[in-house]
């Protein structure tokens, strides 16, 4: 049988019933793709293992973490190997001196900070998902989060990997060592690379002291064009918050007509700021963000205990699952522009919307010009679907004319390849193919992602 | 004749007489290889157009800054062309909103800061030649300098990259976005690249505004293992100082040898600390590391003025100049170690010093763990130039058993090329010769260094 290498290596955590199957053919994107069988390896050793066979018999191997990824990275769309990384979960060393966790890629992120806490750390990558989803689909994906404003996404916290390459072999790149120029970054290269390279197996992260304090402020305008001003003053003013997020109206709207929760739907947009520090800092920098929100037309309210702060993020929080309300269709996208061009691009997608009479909702990272637009359709009514990737497709061309990026979280893998080339060019998307070729030959390692 | 395309491209700025080939045959490793001719493009098309030329006719092209490199990147060893990029040198935009600078390569470090001053703004990677070292350099090297403990180093603050490649084709690479996860990471693969990949003809560089303020200690310490334990006990208890240096024993006397500045010559190690932030923020710094420093037996020193600050520095920035006073010959190393590992590793250079018979002084940066371990001897003496670089030899088998990197700032080039795949593995070696194969597959540029 073709697959009873597997069997003998692993015992009951080679699966291949159909039910067990199903459970591994899924991910956030909700489509669904078969895997042949499952593995569940339990070390690098395993891993290893499992990808030599592979890479001797041409099987695909498809890298999965929680599965919470909205690309599709983890499906496994040429059938194949599903390798689950959910038993190599263990925290291995909180290194305090070097602020420097070393982790197995099965870890959730949620369950690392929760471990950090004690100790006054955390990892600063906190993508929405942070509560179900694994770090080493963090690192493939080369995940963000709200926090990304002041702490930068995961590939400026991971130092080091462990990778099993395409024919096996295991190799440790990069080191404890925040200063390190011994070779080529590897280590970059891995981040985001959707598990198209090698099976991270390990992972060294920089880890950072809890800020002292926070606040956390809400500023409701009726003009988007002020809110974006808002975003680039706070930061020309030398602030950069910890949180920066913005709701557009159609969102708020949203919410509201979900929550009854009291919001202004009347506003254009609300922002979300959070800033971080010591006692003193929060102080002259809330006075500063109050003024210069003002001072756009907004209208400020500023959290004084958890539950004002809950009640500030509930509006930013509630939008995804009040999505489903209005259509059971979603085009989830993450597009990024720089950050002075916000209102510039929120102001495009009200155009195409109604252009192509779909619903489009943004909301997201204003600090870091990474909108989340949802283009909503009814998935029983065909040409309302083909309209909204009409939408779609119109929105990434305005973000790319922005000098934007059609993602800034959320990865290529099958959703977005067929806009990749259009960003980078031919010439680029011909190096990434010679790339992947170097270390990957047979084109086994989640083969036919970011259209390579 | 062979470069006549190249004279008819570039006029006068095409260079082949002998004493203008001279001065583009050094660096600062003052090892000395003389190109075939130079050239001086001015804008990425010549630049284009001469790789191309190259590329087709199997030539080997080095790109150069200024030549302030301690590796050898820069060093024609096969002859070939002498790209010098000193008239690529435009500052093309500074973004306001979005704290973004475009610039050519040639731009000199110190040169943007001057520029970005008046906006409040700084470029954070300082190396300490950052008064004459490009930011081509910078990124090709992929620099530090004592800010990188508290802001990282140069490819933390890269975002975007326009490279000609090998065949001459230009891409552009990155974006004015913090987060855009649209593919391979190639512009961290391009950041310490040392010119072997492609030739970077301009940067996005992201800004950081500057500090309100900043104040500067000297601790003074009996004995190096508190020092180094002090490194780790500030980093504890999360204050990451702008700045965290040290100089050891030996750097101490060669220093005070030199200027008799009252240094305590008897001290095992010095640490000079600095802490940037509000008024409020530094106050609250300051107590806590003179608490720490004080707990860990140090005589503390705080600087009131800038002629005060300007005294404590004195020590750490007259060490490499007075250094040629011992000897005229010098392996300048820059090997990291893992923070907590620094007096261990002192301890070992010290040993290894006794054992070869040779001058060892050690000075850098404590907070990331980076030293500068200069092995000095006398060039006339073959036998103590021997044990120098045997010396060498086991200081970095000593570094790498500590989970080290033999270079933390200044790259391998030639110098470190036979140490490299000690570090980083043969298979890891393989790897690097793939990407490089499929970047530039006749070895045109910068060849045979890092062992490519």
């Amino acid at each position: 049988m073709k697959f009873d290498y597997l069997k003998d290596l692993l015992g009951n955590r080679f699966l291949d019933e159909k039910i067990d199957k199903l459970q591994y053919a899924y991910d956030a994107t909700q489509k669904m793709y078969m895997p042949d069988c499952v593995v569940l390896p339990k070390n690098t050793e395993e891993v290893s293992k499992i990808v030599k066979f592979a890479n001797e018999n041409k099987i695909p191997v498809v890298a999965r973490g929680c599965a919470s990824g909205f690309s599709g990275g983890a499906l496994n769309i040429d059938g194949g190997i599903a390798l689950s990384m959910e038993l190599m979960n263990n925290i291995i060393e909180i290194d305090l001196d070097n602020l420097i966790a070393t982790v197995e890629p099965g870890v959730v992120n949620y369950d690392l900070q929760v471990k950090l806490k004690p100790f006054g750390l955390f990892f600063p990558p906190d993508p929405s998902s942070w509560k179900f989803s694994s770090i080493g689909g963090n690192i493939a994906e080369n995940a963000g989060g709200p926090k990304a404003v002041k702490y930068g996404v995961v590939k400026d916290w991971v130092l080091g990997l462990e990778v099993v390459l395409a024919d096996g072999s295991i190799i440790n790149i990069g080191s404890k060592n925040v200063k390190d120029v011994a070779g080529y970054n590897l280590t970059q290269l891995f981040v985001g690379s959707e598990g198209t390279l090698g099976i991270i197996t390990k992972a060294l992260l920089k880890l950072h002291p809890i800020a002292q304090g926070s606040q956390t402020l809400q500023a409701t305008f009726y003009d988007m064009s002020l809110a974006a001003k808002t975003v680039s003053d706070i930061i020309k003013n030398k602030i950069i918050p910890s949180s920066l997020e913005f709701v557009d109206h159609q969102a708020i709207l949203t919410v509201e007509d979900a929550l009854k929760a009291n919001l202004p739907t009347d506003a254009d947009a609300i922002l979300i700021i959070e800033v971080e520090g010591s006692k003193f800092q929060i102080k002259e920098d809330v006075e500063k963000i109050v003024q210069i929100c003002t001072e756009n037309g907004a209208k400020v309210k500023i959290a004084h205990s958890i539950e004002e702060e809950e009640s500030i993020w509930l509006a930013r929080r509630s939008i995804s699952p009040t999505l489903k309300r209005i259509a059971d269709g979603k085009l989830n996208e993450d597009i990024v522009v720089p950050r002075s061009k916000i209102a510039e691009m929120i102001k495009k997608t009200q155009e195409i919307a109604k252009k192509y009479n779909v619903l489009i909702v943004n909301f997201g990272h204003a600090g870091d010009g990474n909108i989340h637009t949802n283009i909503m359709y009814n998935t029983k009514d065909k040409d309302e679907e083909k309209r909204a990737y009409q939408a779609m497709d119109e929105v990434f061309d305005e973000c790319l004319k922005l000098g934007g990026s059609i993602s800034g979280e959320h990865g290529i893998g099958i959703t977005k390849q067929d806009y990749l080339e259009r960003q980078v060019g031919s010439r680029t998307i011909q190096l990434y193919k010679q790339i992947k070729y170097a270390f990957d030959p047979n084109n086994i390692l989640n083969p036919h992602k970011m259209k390579l």
